[in-house]
């Protein structure tokens, strides 16, 4: 019997008639003639009571049991699934991350899965029941205690189970109705895509695109587990949604596939820093201690033994940042001259495989942005992204005007 | 090590601030030396919220999955109140059912505990932890899912943990302070009991003293596990509540101990019916397939092969009660030749062990109802209890004379 993931999230399943839909979901995908693995979340606010509750608490909580409390909202919507498929005659039930087992690490509040042994759930599979609903987000660790996967940690459960089961496609149900070639908010012609690659997700998704955990899509490479995110909220179409896949399995598309930006950006300078080997590695090795997220980092070449180091990071990490680098010069880990911040700037990227064996778009990008008079501070590149930092004021502009430069509104 | 069991009801664990006033009558325990485990309630009104949905979900639901939900408000207290000892610096953890594992039948909703193991929980304590907090009212039936006990069941789960391990006591934190020889708001002159036999609790539980679930009380009785009721609320002492124990530990008592009262009783009489071997299983047999709770049942002498037979249910009941014997005559199962119903009766009782070795109580308690001009329409005696049924505009003045005769006021 071919088999599926299906994945709701907390919002999709918010309150007990969005679950009754999400059901009606499931059941229409049993009478295709699938089994199914339904993974399903908290319902909407649950998780965010049930920390707030344990950070009341305990500040420095025992991770182990905040597991142990945070993981009951995912098993309440587990049960009230089974229930509602069974209302609908769909043979379900529920199991908790224990009773599966899904075996995780020790790791707890972001434990890693090591096995989903997959007996269990095919016994019952071949006794009849349709439809294992599995709370989301839940493990056991080697001791026999709960762990949880951190956030996000659903979707990362939905594509081990479809790796797991070698399921035909790991359907992630959420608020949004697909992957776009760039925000809707900030312009009208924002398509819809019908597939994306793993790779060009993977960009997207940790550029800022909410829509998938980055670490659900590299799982989701790893194993070739087509992903498909769709809305909870409109009506049942099999061909809705984005399929998220491998690069083989898109015939045509553009050059680029779309425009990411994050807003909150921080452009940091170190001058004259001394230029001896060890001098990056002492950097941002003290950044990383100290829980700085940079992002971007750019040398330029030295003059005279001496150099200037740039890096971003979010906005509100620029206090850390400058803490941290001042406390490394007075331990005479690192030398330099001056700090220089900009904490009004954004990041815009163009992102697409097809970069890979098109030149010219590096060019282009440029010449779209100095034809509307958008000055670029700094420049990054991989293989399939390009991304800018520019002044914050000029981010809808920006974003309008590669949108239309690599003519995303137009399917390829 | 000594060690206790405490369990802290819904009222008790229903805020943050209330758990933390909880694990403090913990600690204080801990500091006198003993070992304790901690029996969690969910937090006032989230088991309700839960039965909820499930119901609205399903209204015949599937027992197996209402336990999955219904269960998840216990660990939530439990993760919380071992975050709160711990930040006491207390060493604690939580235990969820299937985690210690408190084994039960397979019977949803309403399962019997099977088994404790002692050896998880134990080595726990051998290596230094000081409190088990265990969630109450759940456990792991054979097929490895999760069972409830059914309403209650966290005063039964302490019980048999205390069983289990030895304790020397069981104390039970709820929202009164003792057991009372009557209501409080009946009669100012009800006095908390220092001390009360497991089979008068047993009595005066079923007659609505719903202070302690009965089947604990049973449990604690077969089991020699002396019990202590007491308040969450109150200032910590030692000496405080009622505790509950084998009559051999009360040196002195009353002769009563107390006037128990069930304010919404029904008595139904079936005028002449025919007096033959197996009419009386034949009525209460259908009754109780019909699920009417019939508690007394009185048959009076018969004459010329008839006789009228008398049984007392919840008002509310009634109408059940009625439709079930109708339908039972027209089957010819049974045959009578009238019912007579009078909903407006209530039923008052008095308790205590010392009616067994003295004599006289019933006419002492009739001659106190006749003084006040109260008619008794009908007695039922026990070796240690009577109750009568009397109009329900009696009750307070019926409950009030009974106390002063039997002098309950003062301790015995």
């Amino acid at each position: 019997m071919p088999l599926l993931v299906m994945k709701f999230g907390g919002t999709s399943v918010a309150t007990l008639d969005r679950i009754r839909r999400a059901a009606k979901r499931v059941g229409r995908e049993v009478a295709n003639g699938y089994d199914v693995i339904v993974i399903v979340s908290a319902m909407a606010g649950k998780t965010n009571e049930l920390v707030g509750w344990v950070e009341e608490t305990s500040p420095l909580f025992d991770a182990r049991e905040y597991d142990a409390v945070v993981s009951s909202g995912e098993n309440v919507t587990a049960g009230l699934m089974a229930l509602t498929l069974q209302e609908m005659d769909v043979p379900a039930r529920s199991w908790q991350g224990w009773q599966v087992p899904l075996k995780t690490t020790s790791a707890h509040a972001s434990a890693r899965i090591e096995e989903i042994p997959t007996d269990n759930l095919n016994a019952k599979f071949a006794e009849g029941m349709k439809v294992a609903v599995v709370a989301g987000f839940q493990g056991i660790s080697p001791e026999g205690r709960i762990t949880t996967l951190g956030r996000g940690g659903s979707d990362t459960t939905a594509v081990a189970f479809a790796a797991a089961f070698g399921a035909e496609r790991c359907d992630i149900y959420t608020d949004v109705d697909g992957v776009y070639t760039t925000d809707p908010r900030i312009t009208s012609k924002a398509r819809k895509l019908d597939k994306i690659a793993f790779e060009e997700m993977l960009e997207l998704a940790s550029l800022g695109a909410k829509v998938l955990q980055t670490r659900s899509v590299e799982l989701a490479m790893r194993y070739r587990v087509p992903l498909r995110v769709v809305s909870s909220f409109e009506e049942y179409d099999p061909n809705a949604g984005t399929i998220v896949c491998d690069e083989e399995e898109i015939m045509e598309s553009n050059v680029v596939s779309g425009v990411a930006h994050s807003r909150d950006e921080a452009k940091v300078t170190l001058l004259s820093v001394a230029d001896r080997p060890g001098v990056a590695a002492a950097i941002f090795g003290a950044l990383s201690e100290a829980g700085v997220n940079v992002d971007m980092i750019i040398q330029n070449i030295s003059e005279e033994g001496r150099t200037d180091m740039t890096f971003s990071c979010p906005t509100n990490q620029v206090a850390r940042a400058d803490r941290c680098v001042q406390e490394a010069r007075e331990k005479k880990l690192i030398n330099f001259h001056g700090l220089e911040v900009d904490s009004d700037v954004c990041k815009v990227s163009v992102v697409g495989i097809g970069m890979r064996s098109h030149t010219g778009v590096a060019a282009q990008m440029f010449e779209a942005l100095s034809a509307e008079g958008i000055n670029i501070k700094v420049i990054t590149t991989s293989e399939i992204k390009i991304s800018v930092l520019i002044d914050r004021k000029y981010l809808e502009l920006a974003v309008q005007a590669l949108h239309d430069a690599f003519g995303l509104e137009k399917s390829g």
